[in-house]
């Protein structure tokens, strides 16, 4: 095994349910607790896999939601009481990594950390290995560095960063500055961001210097970054953080560290990218989780759940059970079917993006019991 | 209320499960113990409730499966003991229908027996009762009378019955000669018979005196008929039932009674028919359900269940809902869901005859248990 990186800190926010693949992921089993790539273990515990050997088993934090504390204990055994940062009550992203930032900083004022989500899929470790210690060195030169996925496909489903000049740092061979970000565009824009190759996929991950990326979300947000280290100050005391909590973090407000951090880093030629070149998916959807699990074979049923009883004829798709029933198929292709004991989803890849939607009028008709 | 026809018995036969609407039809839930149309109360039932008037509810017979005998007598409260004839086991309808024939005669040998399918959905009431009772003179003058169903389109799902020359019968007005039966036809062919008026469907009914079924029967397998009548003169002795059943039904021959009495009939000019100018659907598969509760509406989607919680989005088809779970559907179109306790089809109306395949394929693989 590597040896973990000097002061470095790897920071996971465990924040988001998942909600377009309801009804697999819910409120109370949030995406990041589910094995979705029948490797035995969830993406949380994954994600600490891969972690460990640069960080070590001792430098990881989580920041996750109250509810979900003693699942995150349970799938991340090692994982020490101080490393465990929990939310009241979900403040975005900024709030979340700037959280950790600010608390690390003050017991470590030169760490580096990298946040990286708790929820996508990665794989090649030796590469993303690499691409992490390349942002590290890239980050002590004081920038705040992303990695930039390189696209496999026009995708329309991620957003893009847009490669500048190179940038040299020792360490770093493939470093370059940032451009630009750029939302998820539509199909014409991503066919031409595919086909230049200084564009690459935005995975959500940062490494910076805390006290970097600190500073960047003192310019942008001050209200939101004075809360931040007025919180850090009364974290590590007992008596303190509760009440602190309690007063500072419903007020926070609530934005992605995209646009705290990342965008006007990338404005004032402060954001850096170092290409990786592993396998990466956010699976944000049951089209890309189809994909994920029939690894590319075409007129293939997908099919997720380990007690699964299928029988199908000529489907095509995805089934996901989580039931002990009997689940039958017949010419339905490109199918998804969710089937779990209080709630069933039936649609096709096709409209997998609209699961969001389902969630949202289930939230407004009152049914929120099978969220 | 009209008074009933004297000398007449409607037996219903109340044996298929209906395979092609699994997983709602079952072995211990056969289609004709549902409630297919909205009415309240099961096929069973419906066709109890449109025989009463024309037999008298102490003049129906309904042979059944032994296990169905309890919910036969709970849905018909008034059927008398000697009017619920049980098969030990299924033996196709030459046997049920023969059966029923070969006791009641022995009771009254003049008797018109009328035969109506349990679970068949009729909308008209007071032209079906005017359809039997035409039959029912045809049955007096030596006849077997079918009803023929007039077509409302080229359906390939129904067999067709030609019509020959005109019946001068007294009291039936509408009453032809049959030329011929013919088994289901390819599109084409079903497409020159509803151009043709002197094709109409058959509904299987079945109007004769039980002398002259009994005695086509006879003539075309005897071995049949003379299990049939040996079984019937032990029927009313409690002491002897029993042994004769066990000695004699499972050795009768299984065959449709359209082979062993209809078809050689009309071969022999003996066969009539007298038009239904009612609805009337045999609801053989999801295709059928769909259109049937929708009732000729498109692109709305068709539900079946009391206590269905749906979430539908520009979908089209059948939900058929027997669980308390929520059922969310996006964007899929002519879709067949049926979400019962242990087992989910989800297939399109386009598939919807090969369900029967899946059965059969549950049986093979030791899946029986949902059957």
């Amino acid at each position: 095994m590597a040896t973990p990186i000097d002061d470095f800190y790897a920071v996971i926010p465990a924040g988001g349910i998942g909600s377009r693949l309801w009804p697999l992921s819910r409120a109370d089993a949030p995406k990041f607790l589910h094995d979705l790539t029948g490797s035995g273990q969830t993406l949380l515990r994954d994600t600490w896999d891969r972690l460990a050997p640069l960080a070590g088993i001792e430098r990881i934090a989580v920041v996750t939601g109250r509810a979900h504390r003693a699942a995150v204990e349970q799938q991340l055994p090692g994982i020490l009481d101080a490393n465990v940062i929990l939310e009241s009550e979900p403040r975005d992203s900024t709030a979340a990594i700037g959280l950790a930032a600010a608390i690390l900083v003050r017991r470590e004022p030169d760490v580096v950390i990298g946040s990286f989500a708790a929820d996508h899929v990665i794989r090649g470790a030796r590469v993303f290995d690499f691409a992490v210690r390349q942002a590290v060195e890239v980050a002590r030169a004081g920038y705040i560095c992303t990695i930039g996925i390189q696209p496999t496909e026009a995708s329309t489903g991620f957003g893009y960063i847009k490669r500048a000049d190179e940038l040299i740092v020792e360490g770093a061979p493939e470093a370059a500055l940032v451009e630009r970000f750029v939302e998820k565009p539509d199909l014409e824009t991503a066919r031409t961001y595919f086909a230049d190759r200084s564009y690459s996929w935005n995975a959500g991950m940062f490494i910076s210097r805390a006290d970097v990326l600190l500073a960047e979300i003192a310019a942008n947000e001050p209200e939101l970054h004075a809360g931040l280290v007025e919180l850090a100050a009364a974290w590590d005391d007992r008596d303190l953080r509760g009440p602190a909590v309690d007063r500072i973090w419903p007020e926070l407000k609530k934005i992605a560290i995209d646009y705290t951090v990342a965008e006007p880093a990338a404005a004032k030629g402060r954001l850096a990218v170092v290409p990786g070149h592993f396998d990466w998916d956010d699976v944000g959807d049951f089209a890309s989780l189809t994909k994920l699990i029939s690894n590319g074979r075409k007129n293939d049923l997908a099919i997720l759940g380990e007690n699964a009883r299928i029988l199908s004829d000529a489907s095509s798709g995805i089934v996901v059970s989580q039931t002990s029933r009997v689940i039958s198929l017949i010419g339905v292709q490109d199918i998804v079917v969710v089937d779990t004991p209080d709630a069933l989803l039936v649609t096709t890849t096709e409209h997998a993006q609209r699961v969001k939607q389902v969630v949202d009028a289930l939230k407004l008709t009152g049914r929120g019991d099978v969220l």
